[in-house]
């Protein structure tokens, strides 16, 4: 069983057969009637007025910021977001943007008043770069799959309005968040100024995300996905799978849910492995095991060797991602391998 | 007719079904079989040590120059060359790097005495950026499909080895080049420390291109496509009908180049357009009309309504670009076509 | 009086005479003979190679992080210190740098163990950005003065050499570092790969900075210095007045620390001024002002109406910078003052 | 005697009085009244809105460059203007702006057609960096020290107008072409958005150059000379000079021009030496030496032997450039060594 994450899900039947369908042209030329569709409709399912398909999340991401902040501008982003970690600073190598990495809470939330202390009290002092763009992530990654909670979105975009700059989502699992939460993305959408979701993630598309915001948004992001090389040809070979992922695939999402919880209290009946399985929201589970027992490293290891894959998210934390090709007997039989893995582990150890 | 560009290709249908048994993985964890397939057959084909697979030849191109040229350094390019005009500065946005652009001559070479002036007198003075790689173009898309000759790339070369700065081959169509000098790539490629070509022009391919060069340095292209957004997932899905691209359709763009000359031709007997067929090497054709009898916006449009799509090149130049849907008889209709067009006009203008 | 910053010092009489006499030349061309005399005795003073003389020492920070830093790697930064709140984003914007903040100890110094945990346990993965620098402020301002250990700076020298990664040092106030823990500044330079001091704070010249390090290094900062625009004419006009504060003016860094200590006794027997004197180091002093008495922004008008001039170093504290223009008796008014400042606002509070 | 540059003449005895008396502040707080008083007067002698001192040519191009145009623009700058040549590329480096260089025309000029070209018939075409700048430089050091027609600069004013894009002009030797043209430099300046002018070329002043436009554009420019690192201290030491400058050294420029013709015309007589006086119009004398006769090299160097230093500005180009250390009999007896220098080598050619 694979839990190193919902990436690697394969594209189901019914996406292949879509491709031997899709009507193709060529996307530079705006002519590839599959994308056209497909952007069309990912922007009404968010919301929004525009949207724009790419080719990763992190060149989503990059390209919204980029069209956010201007250069000698500063990008607000939880010191444990992705787009801080793990997106190699793109926005400061290709936008000349100075990352403000801020607290992230254990709920994935960045505190208003941490916000707040960013802003200086002159603002026309030269020697300060001045903050253009909050990012929020959303359901957040390291933090284990949690959702931010409307009642804090709204909060926030109310600062944001009041500090007059805008707000871009780090959806990438936009729709594990409504899914959790219960509500239509929507209604998320209300409170950010411009999003990106991954097609490729849970909602099992073989590639590419979704940048999504005004038109005046969408139009520089277009214009900057050109000069970062993500024009691409006959996209309808990944717009059709796509179309298939947004409208067939983002109510089962539940499942993943509903099987991540399953795993956790699992594994919080096994001795030396900690976690509080009422902490998991979405699909993400987390959790750490005891250094007497194990390092991660051998943890990880130790479980290969039986076929399980996890990764580690910093600090030694362990992850699990569930995702279409993790069962019910497959959440069964992990739990079983991981308890024998460290019941073998703590005998040694004694 | 759409000669717009070898770009709007449409997949084969070998290429479609390729997609369908194509082995899938996570390629942003190298876990992909049939992109790893790909970028070897490549590399072996181009007879370099690494390749990897790009979603456009922008991004290779752009990731390749950043791999070569540090911050502040410049790249030598052809005033008339795509990765000047066409590709939105990226080199300097995201690089830092001064684009130096060199007089294209009509066969596409850059002089090397052009070349030479470049390179300051005193390379310790620091009022100079200094040249860091030599850009090429084969075949050339602005002077009509050009071949770069074996001979030139070699003087060239020689050049860079005592000026000790590295060769980038910008060969989007470098199969065609390959093709109409009726040379093994590899004869080509030793001439150039890396290269781009694409997949998706007259290859067919629905998309991507290939970065190719030394080990160390297509290690550098990986990290920056990561940086830039192009590290995507079940890549397979591309480079399924890619291989198919490389393997099938490298011998049939003799017949579009064939195909090009036939049209050069019948565009030379008609009145008021200016081109020499003898200039004609690969699938690109480029001439003029004279101003006399319609401008070159004019002459677009009457053809378009006719059902004949060309572009503009700059210059008023206009460019027709044959490709696989482009049949014997094809030629002979827009010929005929035009012909009747520059006739109706010729009588208006009396 | 002024405590606004040490920066605010006038020249001395020496030091106007000095420009009077100063041989002049183009220092573009390297021929002003008095630059070359201070260049050469500042490198002779830091124990180091070689020494370049820089407009401010914000461009001597952002040219040795950008000499020691390629595009898209990471410079190590306390989340307090100078370079990164006050010096604008430049190695973001003028390098392509990521800057990642480092939590800053009370004491100024950067934990090692927060240091390590930067490193990615695989740093082969594209996702992240590679720390290539660490950056260390020495005297720490915003730390109030603090002056960083010979056996901290030894340890964080060995962590650096481990993980084969440079320091450099923003001593913009070196010589009060040097002076109040007893040791030759050479001393100190031994643990870093380069360093920049100012001329213009407690040495009192007007105008300048030093960078200095290896032959090399000091090679890459001058033609960066260029490229920014810190190239200037006849620069004997600063460099005499710099001279002499390096050759007069270091000693008598002492008289600041002790009075620097007196006004924080002092204060500290004001009711509800919170400091504590024995860690002033020196020649800064960081207190705050209890807010049920007044907001800070109030406390530094007030102080204004009385003549007395301080700043304010976020979340409300309070600085008073010791420098040449304050004397002893200074200090005793000052008490005084800010003593009945207080009193009255205690009682209108009451 | 030196032609390097006029960059090499040191300051007048009033010029060194000044600074003894200048009222001195901290600049980077806007509290220096010397430096004050210096930007109001060289705003009010351009009739501009505002003025910012700057501490070379170089950051006064390149902040002006950064403040007119966004992250992925093109500036476009002569093929023979310093900002092209000599400024290291740092528009690309420090502001991700792509240069497009034009013809300069052998009097400066940059055609209106040549400019016309470089704007993309479909702007919204995202392949394309779109112009953001027109640079202009007069007087033109590579061509001559050229001076720019009224009329010239009319009509480029208007095609900017037309085109929606600011012109700045790189006025390094600007009095010298308001002098030449007989007119005040305010009506230069009427046909420009912004200018940089040096002190300390013909004006002698030690250091720094004047930045000049409308307050919000200086407001700009001043941000971006703290990120810079231009933001200086005690600058009334150099504004001092400047202002001394300004106000006494505009007129005598006359005499340097005087003097230029007298060395062309000498020069002239000379056989091997290939000059045309009619087209020397301020300070700079540029001629070739039949490379029969001797290399540009051998030239240079044969002449220092004798105490002439000259320098090479391009393609063998050699460069004389008048200042206030030459005299009339300076250039008679230039005049006399340049001949036998040249007249011994022909006997030793024969």
């Amino acid at each position: 069983m694979n839990y190193l994450s919902d990436t690697i899900t394969k594209p189901t039947e019914e996406m292949m057969a879509s491709i031997q369908h899709a009507a193709l042209g060529d996307d530079v030329y705006g002519e590839d009637p599959t994308v056209n569709r497909l952007e069309e409709f990912a922007a009404e399912l968010l919301g929004m007025e525009s949207a724009c398909f790419m080719p990763s999340g992190t060149m989503a991401n990059l390209a919204s910021i980029m069209a956010h902040c201007p250069r000698g501008s500063k990008v607000l982003v939880g010191d444990e977001s992705d787009i801080y970690i793990f997106e190699a600073g793109g926005a400061s190598v290709c936008g000349g943007i100075m990352y403000e990495p801020i607290p992230t809470q254990p709920n994935g939330e960045l505190a208003i008043q941490d916000l707040e202390k960013v802003f200086p009290f002159d603002p026309e002092d030269p020697q300060f770069a001045l903050p253009a763009l909050i990012c929020l992530e959303n359901t957040h990654n390291r933090c284990g799959g949690k959702v931010l909670s409307l009642s804090y979105l709204k909060e926030v975009y109310e600062f944001s309005r009041k500090r007059k700059i805008p707000i871009h989502m780090d959806g990438a699992r936009l729709f594990n968040a409504a899914c959790a939460a219960g509500v239509d993305v929507k209604e998320i959408m209300q409170y950010a100024d411009s999003v990106q979701f991954c097609l490729s993630k849970g909602l099992s598309a073989p590639i590419g995300s979704i940048a999504a915001g005004s038109k005046e948004h969408i139009k520089k992001v277009r214009t900057l996905r050109k000069m970062l090389g993500g024009g691409m040809r006959q996209v309808g070979i990944m717009a059709a799978p796509a179309l298939v992922a947004l409208e067939k695939m983002t109510s089962r999402l539940r499942d993943d849910h509903t099987r991540a919880k399953k795993l956790a209290q699992g594994l919080s009946s096994i001795p030396g492995i900690k976690i509080n399985p009422e902490e998991v929201e979405t699909n993400i589970v987390i959790f750490t095991v005891d250094e007497d027992i194990c390092t991660w490293q051998r943890f990880l290891a130790l479980n290969e060797n039986q076929g399980l894959i996890f990764s580690e998210m910093g600090y030694g934390r362990i992850r699990a991602v569930i995702h279409r090709h993790i069962s019910d007997d497959d959440i069964s039989s992990t739990i079983s391998t991981v308890r024998s893995v460290i019941e073998i582990e703590m005998t040694q150890t004694v």
